[in-house]
């Protein structure tokens, strides 16, 4: 019958609409969750960047390490929207399609219900039919199974006006959901974004800042003021050699250079040689190593 | 002696300086490349959201479907500017930072160098000591010793010199590049958040306009306007029943519940049925399945 034919393709449109969304909206899901992922794998890696900033940063002279650990906070603070937006993608993003997967599935079993209410339809009317071509003048079993086709013909009927509802409800569910989920995931990108063009500016007027030519002034002056003492002697100062081992009788080495030497006071270019190489030490390596 | 003392810390400090700024920007650059991929995989899954909403988009109504292909153009958009970010951060972050690896190792060459100098002077000023431990009286000997230990001293006096520029130079160099590579770095991330936030602001308006209720009180009038008619007879239209195997012989069943029959057009309702299938396909599924 059409109406049966026509159940039967609405019930088939519906099928494909769900099969549709369902593959569609489980893609989404999926890529949106990888999405979600690699961004907590960047996150990761720039977590794991400003952990060794400010390990690098304790190695370096006050003025470039207080550059660095600004630096470092801004790209800290990053991260810390990329957390809040990883969060919020799950929350906001891939859950809510997780749960329109688990909807999907019960449109699916009330779909499987309309089937076969369908089925009991075209069922009574194969029987009746059997039954006028087998036993014609059997009128009571006909009328019985008349009956039967009429009931069941009823629940389809009702069943379309359901089927027609749920369709309805589906295709509503899907454009309400398909527009805040992509709206929710487009603000928190939005959100995200905007943060970080903010700390970033903040991070690149820090880098800006770090006045380079005065550190590295400051770091020549310290090497010629220490080395400029030494470079005109090529090897003196016996006051610090019994220190060193190879130099145990380095009494009689000093007698044959002594003229070379041109400081007076060794035990000055010592302390000033302790205090060179504690500065170094301070802006190359850091009490930690 | 002192000055070999001196230039044994300075080699140490070098040395350590060296050591420092390798290890920190061996890691910068490990992380920063990893950052990088991690982007790039970023991009690539958005890419494939991309793909899937275009090809979910051809199987809306037009209006959604113009909505989806929108949105998606956006999201492209975004990957496109997340692209040129992988490789500026590539050109101007990552691969300066491996450059800065191989100067490091000819910093290293050149420390080698140094001490290799250092070691020749100790070894000609312990030679001279044995000299006149074992053969004092050999003058000959002791003046070539100490023509050899002279020549030696002057040799690593010069490298001091050398070393010293080494320092200073290597200590600039890392100063710049720590500045350049971070401003960079800065600068690029900047310029890709900045894009984002604006191509997504017109991705939000997109999703915005879309009249979600315009399309479901579209929709909602097909559904009634097609099943409008039937709901009220359960089962009807013979028309069409020979193109349904189970009722061939339906022409007995008409007999029996033609009095449920409400429409007098059957053939018109056929064609609005297929109109309606159509139409659902068209938002339900599309050409392509």
């Amino acid at each position: 019958s059409g109406s049966c034919l026509l159940r039967d393709s609405q019930v088939r449109v519906m099928e494909n609409m769900v099969t549709n969304a369902e593959k569609y909206f489980g893609q989404f899901c999926s890529l949106l969750a990888a999405y979600t992922r690699k961004m907590a794998r960047l996150r990761d890696k720039a977590d794991q960047l400003v952990k060794q900033l400010i390990d690098f940063a304790n190695t370096e002279n006050p003025e470039l390490q207080a550059t660095l650990r600004n630096f470092a906070e801004d790209l800290a603070k990053v991260q810390d929207y990329r957390q809040a937006e990883v969060e919020r993608l799950e929350i906001k993003v891939v859950n809510p399609l997780k749960f329109y997967g688990a909807q999907i599935k019960q449109t699916r079993a009330e779909i499987k219900k309309f089937k076969h209410i369908q089925n009991n339809e075209m069922k009574q009317l194969e029987k009746l039919e059997k039954l006028r071509q087998k036993s014609p003048s059997d009128r009571r079993m006909i009328v019985q199974a008349e009956t039967s086709v009429q009931r069941a013909s009823v629940d389809a009927s009702r069943t379309t006006r359901q089927l027609e509802e749920t369709i309805v409800g589906f295709q509503e569910q899907k454009l309400k959901d398909l527009q805040k989920i992509f709206s929710d995931f487009v603000t928190i990108e939005m959100v995200f974004h905007a943060k970080a063009v903010e700390v970033y500016s903040s991070a690149f007027q820090t880098l800006e800042n770090y006045d380079l030519e005065q550190d590295l002034e400051d770091f020549r002056a310290k090497m010629h003021g220490v080395y400029g003492h030494y470079s005109a002697r090529p090897f003196t100062d016996t006051n610090t050699s019994s220190s060193v081992p190879w130099a145990l009788t380095s009494q009689n080495t000093q007698s044959t250079i002594q003229s070379q030497r041109k400081e007076e006071d060794a035990g000055e270019d010592d302390s000033m040689e302790e205090d060179m190489v504690e500065d170094l030490r301070g802006q190359g390596q850091g009490q930690g190593l």
